[in-house]
């Protein structure tokens, strides 16, 4: 038994959780602590502003598990919380460590710089608490560490993020280290036996009965860890499988079974009618979201649904505090194991139909979609941004092994570049290749700082900017040529030698389809040789068919009070 | 009497409040309220992101009296708070507007994009209660009037920013035009006289029996609107006047009685040997924040101290309920109408001392700030970011009629750069001519994307970037060769050409003192002709003598738990 600081001992426990880089911004009270990471054999990696750090750690999280943001009390930690917001709505176990002022000058009321002016010290610690799934601010060095291990046991539990108060003088008292003789809980308990056997039961009677069962893979399958269970239910049923927007990429698109995306009313009518006319569709980890619903246009009856989530189960609209990732798990074992496998059911629809002739001249979406999806490899980290992007994306076919995702429920613009800077790291890391960004002009205006960290980590990523003169998403759902839909023109092309002057890259302008075509096809564009940037220009009112109903669905909606 | 839309009524009473242009980010929960902004004939000034638009709506607000910023619930809300955190901290009216989902769809509970995906809609709301002095979200149309008023009264009353969620169904509603007969509440209620009489009257004895009385001018002194009647006390009374930091450019420093900026240990010595043996301080609007004191090293007897503050004036450390808005204006008519008027005080220090001489080579801090001063002319807009320039800028002599201010108390990075959107459409609205904006190279990278929004409003400013390779206050601080401190190098004479490739600018690299001064001695380079950026670069460690006092004194703090 020894001791350690405070500050040690946080980092060893994130340590534990394998975390090799931490993102943030330095800040006064914080850059004591900034050392012991150092210390640590830990990576920091600044981010020009917080809001690109908390979209960092949540990129990072996304591939490592669990990402890290440091930030300064007040200014710091307050410019984070839409970064944070995100994760939490999206089930990104995200840590956000907070440097205070020591507990001394709090308990004096000083009024000190970062703070409201008024010698309080809760206000900040108030407003994340609403966004996150716990928090502490260290106070007592005899309760520092059980504190630090309360909050990161709910992190692990619920995948959501967290908040670490750790004052300037606490970060450097010493505490006893025999917590960590006690891992953290990275499993969740297991379900009671008795309903888990009872439901099994129920379950493969269903199974059973089916006419035309589908599975339906949606964002709770990455976002609460299944895809290894969802991957073998898929191979062991042999069922027609559909993934929502949320839920794409999760599921190997070449597989034979697969189908397509389906978002209610945005779905290709063939996949539409299969999902809706399934008498059994197992949904694994639904987000019931407007955006993820095609503005809650799923047409599925409930009673033929078993909606597989992270702490219940639930079997016709009945809810059982069975967690989904031992449930499906028994589920591919009986299935494996019983004489009467499920029978394979064909598949009535091709996930992508016919490839779009390539447009003449100027780049159309309809077009875009199937060719970018062409263009990915096996392995590829591709990070969408929300608006056009997201829901274009749909209609990219993907390889084998992708990674992807994109911010389906929250949807904060800008979130797709700060993302990216976390996930590259992250993808590096575990020994990624090629890394692709896709985002808008209007979304990149907000976070386009973060190039500089994409072009400073050297991980070469390619990013496609698409150039539509504004939000367009926004001129579908309201205000089709309304001077607020507008933004500056950027000469995009520029960007990557003002971020990165004395780093190599590459930037590319492409108007017409032939000229994208060409490059995509040249295979040393391809290659991760250093960062490159494709500023695609597309018709200021052309949009994927999926944003141009779902638009219209969403104003429909705004206005059905 | 009839009706009108409540969204509407709302633009009425912003307007009431002279309100000529608005800042934000569109987004679907609010594109329909923007209709109503352009139809009641006021500017919209989209910004790249909400945290910019914040600070562009506070920048707006100190030149115009009272900004509002319109941003989209949830991601659009939650990446402007640090904005509006820091108004609240320095007393700044800004309303921030946030287009809420439908009150149909929150009573439903619908999982909507932008929510925290729980079907709940007053987590945000209950973030920004922690940083307003008043808020609401329309819930009612027959109470939305009254609400808008009490809001925005709270908003005149305490100087401090409000926020109203206006959801898009009760935006379109009617409601009646009365309350729009009551104005809002623009001055402060008077004084209770018989108390205001006394008090006149025992200050009246001190300044009398004051061997050597001096005015200390404190941010309070512009946030609480008490300027005019600050400028008649130093007339009437002849003291020697100095300002704090916060209070640097509310004084005209080319005045006889201007002794310089007292902030501590941070003076001059000379300047902190005549307040602190003054006998009577007659204190306006004292901020007795960290940096604003010197890290609390004010070192003037309580007992000597007649602090004029908002709501209260406190003599000798006993607090009563005067105003100072009252109570300033009745002293200097009661100094002006008495027969035995205050004598002059001798002023025995020079606000600047001698002028530094040109280094050879490198450009130093301590040559740079009273070079900048000698730049500036009569009438000028100087916007000053936090660290080395707020530091630094307390050394660089002012002109009359200037308007300047530094973001003092919160000091958030990147602040100057959003301010300066806001204030410079607020200056030129107000016929202002020179606008000048001095920022450091890691505070510019927070929010750099500011600058094309300067550029596309055409109101030509200055840009000086202060390029010394990282977080220099922070080297001062802690962490002198720390990788932290570091920042990727841009090229920030490439930033106009990027952000606003179709619009005419000039950029400027300057390394030397020599460069700098025949630039500074080009008339031509003067005349705000177009956007112009200047990057200074710096060596990594200088800093003004102020910064490096003060920077040791925080660590000292910071450590002395």
């Amino acid at each position: 038994m020894g001791e350690l600081l405070v500050g040690e001992y946080l980092l060893k426990r994130i340590q534990e959780l394998g975390v090799k880089s931490i993102f943030g911004v330095p800040g006064d009270y914080e850059l004591a602590f900034l050392d012991l990471i150092l210390q640590a054999g830990i990576d920091w990696k600044g981010t020009p502003n917080e809001l690109v750090g908390a979209y960092a750690a949540d990129g990072y999280a996304r591939i490592n598990g669990v990402g890290v943001l440091v930030t300064t009390f007040g200014p710091g930690e307050t410019s984070a919380l839409c970064g944070i917001a995100g994760a939490y709505t999206e089930f990104v176990p995200v840590i956000h460590i907070v440097g205070y002022p020591s507990v001394k000058a709090q308990r004096e009321h000083a009024i000190l710089h970062h703070t409201l002016g008024e010698g309080k010290f809760n206000n900040y610690h108030e407003m994340s608490k609403q966004i996150s799934c716990a928090t502490t601010v260290l106070e007592d060095t005899a309760t520092a560490a059980s504190e630090i291990d309360r909050v990161l046991n709910a992190l692990l539990l619920h995948g959501q993020p967290v908040y670490i108060g750790i004052p300037t003088d606490i970060t450097f008292e010493k505490t006893r280290d025999t917590g960590l003789l006690v891992p953290l809980s990275k499993m969740l308990d297991p379900n009671n036996q008795g309903l888990e056997s009872k439901i099994l039961g129920d379950i493969g009677s269903r199974l059973e009965n089916a006419k035309s069962p589908v599975i339906v893979v949606d964002g709770g399958a990455t976002r609460h860890g299944v895809l290894s269970e969802v991957s073998d239910l898929i191979t062991v049923t042999g069922f027609p499988v559909f993934t929502t927007p949320m839920g794409k990429g999760t599921v190997d698109e070449k597989c034979a079974q697969y189908g397509g995306t389906y978002v209610g009313v945005g779905s290709r009518d063939d996949v539409k009618d299969v999902v809706e006319s399934s008498d059994l569709v197992l949904w694994i980890g639904m987000y019931p979201s407007d955006m993820n619903t095609g503005e809650f246009t799923v047409r599925v009856s409930k009673g033929d649904i078993v909606n597989f989530e992270r702490f219940y189960t639930m079997i016709g609209g009945q809810k059982y505090p069975l967690k989904m990732k031992h449930l499906l798990r028994k589920l591919v074992d009986s299935l494996k194991s019983e004489s009467v496998l499920p029978r394979q059911t064909k598949l009535a629809c091709v996930p992508y139909g016919q490839e779009p002739e390539k447009p003449d001249g100027v780049i159309t979406q309809s077009w875009l979609w199937p060719r970018l999806g062409k263009f990915l490899l096996e392995d590829d980290l591709v990070v969408v941004e929300t608006g056009t992007a997201q829901s274009g994306f749909n209609a990219s076919p993907l390889p084998s092994h992708i990674t992807t995702w994109t911010q389906e429920i929250f949807g904060s613009i800008g979130y797709a570049t700060g993302a990216m800077v976390g996930a590259t790291v992250a993808f590096k890391e575990k020994g990624g290749r090629r890394s692709i960004l896709i985002t808008g002009d209007g979304s990149l205006q907000l976070t386009a700082q973060a190039i500089a960290d994409l072009l400073r980590h050297g991980t070469n990523p390619i990013i496609f900017v698409l150039n539509n003169d504004g939000y367009t998403v926004e001129r579908l759902i309201h205000g089709v040529e309304a001077p607020y839909n507008s933004i500056p023109p950027w000469k995009y092309t520029g960007l990557l030698d003002v971020f990165g002057p004395q780093t190599k890259s590459e930037s590319y302008l492409v108007r017409s389809a032939n000229e994208l075509d060409s490059l995509l096809d040249n295979p040393s564009f391809g290659e991760p040789t250093c960062t490159k940037l494709v500023e695609i220009v597309l018709d200021k009112l052309d949009a994927p068919e999926a944003t141009r109903k779902i638009g219209k669905a969403i104003e429909q909606f705004n206005k059905s009070a």
